[in-house]
């Protein structure tokens, strides 16, 4: 558009661009006068998950085992490898025990070797495993997707509220635990899937030698509501207001700064991927400026949205 | 549903499955990572109102002396017997000079002998009888529907706002007085009908030997509300504010802890039945762990809406 | 409505009876145990404004000189006879020169003798009649309504928004003094016409020996909102927002107690009638219980509502 | 209208004047009592950026280079002589290199040499002609458009958003330090231009030896939102939270006080037009009272709405 032309347009789209105070967003200082405009590139790559990022972005975890899932993981991946970001593939339990659905995890090609990738077990199959003494099948699964470690998602209300869902025995704390034990070299993340965790469970994950610890915060896609939007109405009904119990990111990185300055040495894991219900690069941004830690920001249901296809 | 599909699923349901973290009930905290999931039949049976209780869920008061009345009070007593639960009757009023309606309230048989299960009239009946040196009705009714004891109503609101209302002569606790002096064996519930009780009346009343006081707290079913519905659009008008006058179940509890803490020694009601717009578990639950006292949580509407047929 | 089909009802209308706790007023303390029911004619007689009233209600004044004006004098004047209300006419200002209109506000034959009745006039004509050294005309238009006093309105808002308004060329306050001077047994009320007072005037009137201050508070009809109704567009744009400018009944109560406490001695008015946005008894109650003055509220546009035939 | 029907359209309209008292304006006192009401004329002229105005209003910068633009600034000129208010030209990059569009901007004759009129450029410009040694052309555009000073815009985040935007090489505030150092006489105002600016620029700005800073706020007409509506669908998704991040003009008003009184001898810069989202006359009245310096206010799609034709 020409000058003269943008110039118009101001006049007449001046109405349309009023903001309402009320709804300012009062989480940041605005400071025109301070800096230049940044240039290109001019970010520099960090060190996260013993990998390297370029920027401070994490693919959450999405199921695979359907067409689609392969589609997205790949989309996902090629994105991951062109920008600098980490990747969580979905839940891999079918890996466990059979290589049929492989391929839809075999993204480390399109990721690179540089920037991390991390498959995913929940804490129930680790149950079984460790019950089993067959803790040798989540060495040949990092194996198999050349993963940089394991996610373990610990959901006990989704999984209560699946028909088919898993009963925890022991406490996940335990098994998380046992496997530390069992697996001292393996590279651990321990994450929920979208409820967040509670003061007590935080505090109890940092004192174990992770490699990270994933909010999966509520807020933004939400599991639980997920399995009743699946269930007759009366479950409906009964069960709603479980969708709401939990912790938003930036609860949890109120109670993780807490627990810093509470834990000192007893604080181990110092690593954090802030998800769960973090809706833009603003939130993001945000969140990772107010932890205590070192962090980056992790979507899912964000990068579902332009991975489909 | 197969693992697959249920993957399938989750991709397409996960928009529709986003809470708004705004919304997140902040009264809990989550902890995934504390416990394994509870057993069935885990929970221990506990003493209550001298009797047997599995859960701490009462089944508050709603009349009979309608066909539907019998319906729903043997439904009600059926699932108190099955679950464990107690149960206040519907006014017996009736009862105290025929035995016309007595099949409405004879649920002793379904609700077993261990579980609590009460009669109920309102203090302006008490107050007659009181006058007219009828006491001795009392125990009858309560022998006739085989009760462990009597709730006694007190809804000045409702009653005024009733056509055909009783008047209370003189102050409600002066009445129930009289009545713990004259029937010393008795056991005695006081409760509102949903407008709930303020401070002054609850420190009276937890000075008295009562079984239990029954908040029947404002924000659910309102008898003030329910009247003006019955009436005429002026009264309707006029009227309308004081619906909104008296405590919420929450409010009840603060004001029972502030006095529980206040009077010491002079507190000789040690229990509550929680109740009046209690919407759901979590607010049953949250409320009886909020409060310093003995309690159970009570609902009347939530029953009903399951229990007509 | 027999007890059976009272109960029935009871069933059937529990669920449009919901109250939603958060709309709770939590103003009072709903005390159901303390008090039997009042009986009839139970308040005693007080004494304001050197009358007798037997319910603390004031009807304000609305203004007359038209067809409808006359009906809705007696109707409202008879009210106060009966109940025992006080009344202030509307603008008694076309009285002043003559009597054509004298009818419409002759009501004291229907309010009775023994309750307060006031004449009424803007602050401007008094300003004018000052001038012109006139004020026996106020003389004679108490004595022509039999008026047990006057009330002076206040309202530069209203005035200047009205096309054809007076313009006060001196601060009101200095023609509230001459009157005073001047008329020495005159009983004098001031009123705003639903805008309110501010603090400093508040103060300023509190000094002055008047019988009553008349709040007429912002929150319910307002005059500088009327007068822009009946405006063009753009005044009606510019000038909205002038009609949120105010103090609600509820702020002067709160801005009155400040005074008291503060002024002492040197607070001479020592009776309020509290009006403007008074919507119903409880708010009435309300505020004539928190108020540290000998008070009344008062209503307008809620009697208009029912006196117009 | 005559006085009785007056009074009848009162009594109609009383019912749709009614005021709702959570939405009264809590910033001011009403005082009725104390004063009378203004004559015309009657507010004295003042001194502001060393020329004179009669009323604390300015006209914010609005772009030129269109037809309508013409229209726009001659009827906004026009207004500023016959009331005595002050005016800032749109954007006159254009009349750096060429005079094609001069006679847009040429309504000195038209604002009268008394009130202040100020040019107008965006900070890239300035660096711009800072490399290219090239800052004569400023002083010519202030003699072409007889302009009392130069306004200087600083919008990084309208640049970024636009597509054919500039980029700033430096941080602005060395770019203005620049323009001081070389052209010492020019008066200067610095100005955002919709999303205002946080407590660091502010500071910056308030120590050098401006004439005025011009806020710019959020809240009102903000070039990010206006950028984005002009923008693709995804642009839009993914850059519209920025349109809600700066300040109101009240936070700055507040940031300022902050400032003046930590900032003593340190503060050079002493007025301020407090502008951005200035809704109506009392906000201007308000804010100009509650800051801590010599202050007017300014619009821009306030006067554009009526300035168009
Ligand atoms: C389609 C879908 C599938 C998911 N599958 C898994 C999974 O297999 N394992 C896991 O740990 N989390 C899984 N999640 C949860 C996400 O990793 C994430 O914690 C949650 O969606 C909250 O982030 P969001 O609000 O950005 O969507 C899944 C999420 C989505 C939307
Ligand atoms: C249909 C119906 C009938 C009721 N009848 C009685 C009664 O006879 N005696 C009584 O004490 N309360 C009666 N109540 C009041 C309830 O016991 C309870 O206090 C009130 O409904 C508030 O609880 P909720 O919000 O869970 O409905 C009745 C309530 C309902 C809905
Ligand atoms: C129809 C009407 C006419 C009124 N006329 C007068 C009047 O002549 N003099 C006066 O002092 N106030 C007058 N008022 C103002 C009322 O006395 C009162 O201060 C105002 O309406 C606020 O009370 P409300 O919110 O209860 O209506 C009038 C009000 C109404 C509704
Ligand atoms: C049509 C239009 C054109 C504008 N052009 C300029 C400009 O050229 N230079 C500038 O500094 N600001 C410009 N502005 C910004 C205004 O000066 C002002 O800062 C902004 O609109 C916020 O004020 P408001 O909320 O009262 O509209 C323009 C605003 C409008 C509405």
């Amino acid at each position: 558009p020409t000058a003269a032309s943008r110039k118009k347009d101001h006049i007449e789209m001046a109405f349309a661009s009023q903001v309402v105070k009320q709804e300012l967003d009062s989480r940041f200082y605005y400071e025109p006068l301070l800096s230049a405009h940044p240039e290109k590139d001019s970010w520099p790559a960090f060190s996260f998950l013993n990998k390297t990022m370029k920027v401070p972005l994490w693919v959450s975890s999405m199921t695979g085992g359907t067409a689609m899932a392969n589609t997205i993981n790949h989309n996902l991946a090629r994105a991951c490898g062109e920008f600098g970001m980490g990747m969580g593939l979905g839940s891999c339990r079918s890996l466990l025990y059979s290589d049929e659905n492989l391929a839809d995890f075999a993204v480390r090609k399109w990721i690179g070797e540089d920037h991390p990738l991390f498959a995913n077990l929940g804490v129930a199959q680790l149950e079984q495993l460790l019950d089993k003494n067959e803790l040798y099948r989540v060495n040949d699964l990092i194996d198999k997707v050349e993963a940089d470690g394991l996610i373990v998602h610990v959901n006990p209300f989704q999984e209560w509220l699946q028909p088919e869902g898993d009963r925890f025995r022991q406490p996940p704390l335990d098994t998380i635990r046992a496997l530390i034990d069992q697996l001292p070299d393996l590279s651990i993340i321990v994450k929920e899937v979208g409820q967040g965790m509670g003061r007590e469970s935080l505090r109890q994950l940092f004192q174990l030698p992770l490699t990270a610890i994933d909010f999966a915060a509520n807020g933004g896609t939400n599991f639980a509501k997920l399995e009743l939007l699946r269930s007759d109405a009366r479950r409906k009904e009964t069960y709603a207001p479980l969708a709401l119990v939990g912790h938003s990111a930036e609860d949890m990185v109120e109670l993780t700064n807490e627990l810093v300055a509470e834990m000192g040495a007893f604080l181990q894991t110092r690593q954090v991927i802030i998800s769960g219900g973090v809706k833009d690069f603003l939130d993001g941004y945000y969140l990772i400026n107010k932890i205590d830690l070192s962090a980056v920001y992790g979507q899912a249901s964000g990068f579902l949205r332009h991975a489909r296809g």
